[in-house]
């Protein structure tokens, strides 16, 4: 099959790399804007043999290079990527994107959704949006294990990560290295963020179950560090900011009946936290699941994302979610197993 | 959507139930060709209140009660449940069956998978097989976490629980209450069986990850108690066997890449055993999962019997695993919140 990646950021990097690793896929383009990265040879930008196949800045290529899927890892919100989107469904692509808001937009972005979905029908294909989280581990894996309980009356989940692999973007939006003050202020004006995808992971659950959430509360807290922490692009003295632990409850009338916690911080193990991935279910059987340590954020997305384009390719047209399609599964990577 | 079930055993009875708590379902009618039960009114056989509907011998009020589908829960084996999903399919009926081989008979039974499969698009109908084991916890559920993985080089799970609740067949399939001689003669002759389900888990992986398997080995071991065990139906002194550790081991050429454990056992914890669904994927990175206890066998396979209909019902037609089919999901079952 062939693939265009737009995008070639940390994510595209690795998405391109799962791409070319595996053999049952082309990758026949790369878009990036950025002027940085205009003529770079894929390969060579990726640390390996030149490939033949440069960077380019023009996105009229997907026309070009008639591919059956365009992976977008561009943006993380609805607004940036819809342009994208448009582009590439009107190429008559497929579409698979990274952008956390399109993991499950139907509920905060109704009428973006909407367009999306009767575009991407009228020109017979199909775009979904995935990733490890929104788009795996608090959603789609605690979709599947409601499938064993005939009744469900609350979900809590928790993932705790280690932040320290990610560079300056990351540590803003997460606030760390700030003030307690400076994070407070940081989450009021929008500029400390946290985790984006409670909405889309809850929305994507509630669809599922059946249930109609009245609201969603958010809430960011600073974690305030005991010690002295480190990474290449920050310092965190004590009584600083270490990360920030973001969580979401949803309500049925007045019952909460989800609450996820994704507390994310550098160097975690300092404080004698334990990373992982924790899913908590409870109804007529309840379900207690911890995966230590939590699946890794950048891979597992990179993976996911790869590894839905056969089902995209085959799925009826439309915008859908990861809820509508087949399980995901690891595709052939190795050619030695199938001899 | 209108249900017929096949089948008033002890599964029989736990779909029954899982069926009447959801409103979404209609449960139409009750086949079981067991003379004792014939006539039994359902409600009062589960120890409710009457329902008004019948247990009823003979098959045919399935082209009567024109049921959407038709939940068989009457064996574990393909040449026993086969002329059952042949009658349901040929009175137009899609078909759920938690009888184990059919969680994946594609390898195991390629002929009548081929019927099955023939037969069900003739009449415009989709069979599924599913159940907790196999049909999620050793199959589905490790498919779906290789989805955030690039690369697969092995799988190892193990699923730990406890016996006490079942009974007598159990007990004799499982060699429990044997001495370590009896249950290698039973081993023998075919009678101990252990679990079934291996060939089905591990096809059902295999094709998913394009896995080509080249030969499948299984293993029977007894699990003799150090300390004296008693369940209502059998007693196990020191030195007899409290259960029978079963596991199967995959291998791609001389490569083994799948290995799945089931020590089933009465009351584990007596020897410090704790019960527990385990799963270890290890590639690109690695996962390494734990559900402690264990997911109830009896309660989650009715569960998600019941909860793949709407899917069923919608999939295209012929004979599917759990792994063509979305995901699984719990269907909704207190109205109140979708108030």
């Amino acid at each position: 099959m062939r693939v265009v990646l737009w995008g070639f950021g940390a994510m595209g990097r690795s998405i391109a790399k799962a791409l070319i690793e595996k053999g049952s896929f082309r990758l026949v383009g790369v878009v990036d804007r950025s002027p940085l990265l205009r003529g770079r040879d894929v390969g060579e930008a990726l640390g390996g043999p030149p490939l033949g196949l440069r960077v380019e800045d023009d996105a009229g290529l997907i026309e070009r290079m008639n591919p059956d899927v365009v992976l977008i890892a561009t943006t993380s919100f609805v607004k940036d990527v819809l342009p994208q989107v448009e582009l590439a469904v009107k190429a008559h692509s497929n579409v698979i994107t990274i952008a956390e808001e399109m993991a499950y937009p139907f509920d905060t972005h109704p009428e973006e959704s909407y367009y999306i979905d009767s575009l991407a029908k009228r020109y017979g294909v199909t775009v979904l949006g995935t990733g490890v989280n929104p788009g795996f581990v608090l959603d789609t894996l605690i979709i599947a294990l409601t499938g064993v309980c005939s009744k469900v009356d609350k979900i809590v989940a928790r993932r705790v990560n280690d932040l320290s692999p990610f560079g300056k973007t990351v540590m803003e939006t997460q606030g760390v290295g700030k003030t307690p003050e400076e994070f407070e202020k940081g989450v009021k004006e929008g500029k400390i963020v946290g985790h984006i995808g409670f909405p889309q992971s809850i929305g994507m659950i509630a669809r599922s179950l059946g249930w109609k959430i009245s609201r969603i509360e958010e809430e960011r807290r600073p974690i305030i560090s005991k010690v002295y922490r480190e990474t290449p692009t920050v310092k965190v003295e004590p009584g600083m900011v270490a990360g920030c632990e973001h969580s979401a409850r949803a309500y049925v009338g007045n019952l909460c009946v989800i609450e996820l916690h994704h507390p994310q911080q550098i160097h975690p193990h300092l404080e004698g936290v334990e990373t992982g991935d924790y899913i908590e279910i409870y109804g007529d059987i309840n379900i207690n699941l911890a995966i230590r340590p939590e699946i890794p954020g950048g891979k597992a997305t990179a993976a996911i994302a790869v590894n839905m384009i056969p089902s995209v390719v085959k799925a009826e047209p439309g915008l859908k979610c990861m809820a509508d399609l087949p399980i995901p599964r690891a595709l052939l990577s190795d050619i030695k197993r199938s001899l």
